[in-house]
């Protein structure tokens, strides 16, 4: 499907509205989720215009994957999590609320997630984990 | 954590009890989940030893993950699915019950996903979905 370059990642990408970040590069940028599933619910997203992971180009989808593994171990040294659950949405009709494709990070058990995208979190409290996962990956 | 070697999925890649293959190559294995959370639960896993996508070597990741996309690409074309979910657990904490690293390809939404790993699904309709996959992928 075509981009659609007013969605909020690609606003956030451009800086055009805030995002508490953890990390940044030339492609790809890590931030937290502000209406968390979990404590220290953290997004990954690749700087190239894809919709979907099936939009993605291979060489984006290999470089960002490996920053999601480097993001997931900071997230369990910062928070001493002991589970992970990596989730990434394709299409509408999988759950995705924002076109631009992404994988969440989520220290939690499959079992106990909160609905997706629902209610916004407390942004202090989201700021204070994002301090200690940016510590982790520094 | 230590690898242990006798976990079903290593099993599999040994070629000790079977499953219904899709796709294969000397680095990847993607094969049909029999406890199928949706029709066209397809699991995808690199051959490396390694129990989680936090142990997993970055290019090992990168690889996979470049299957994954391929594989999604099949399912979608295959069964005409809309979205597709991608879920992958670290831990048992997070609900991850064979400790092999694996991704999880669900055609369906987040929202109506069934429980995880309970219930046998129709081994016939489920090779008919591996089926149509594999020939989505030729």
């Amino acid at each position: 499907m075509a981009y659609n370059d007013q969605n909020i990642f690609a606003k956030i990408l451009r800086g055009e509205i805030p995002a508490i970040k953890v990390y940044e590069d030339d492609r790809v940028l890590a931030f937290m989720d502000i209406m968390p599933q979990a404590d220290g619910h953290t997004l990954v997203i690749p700087k190239a215009q894809a919709e979907t992971l099936l939009d993605l180009p291979a060489e984006d989808a290999a470089y960002t994957i490996q920053i999601v593994q480097k993001v997931a171990r900071a997230i369990e040294t910062a928070l001493s999590s002991k589970g992970i659950v990596l989730m990434q949405l394709s299409g509408e009709a999988a759950g995705q609320t924002v076109p631009h494709v992404h994988f969440h990070l989520i220290p939690s058990s499959v079992h106990k997630l909160g609905r997706h995208a629902t209610e916004m979190g407390d942004q202090e409290k989201i700021k204070g984990f994002a301090e200690k996962i940016k510590a982790a990956l520094a």
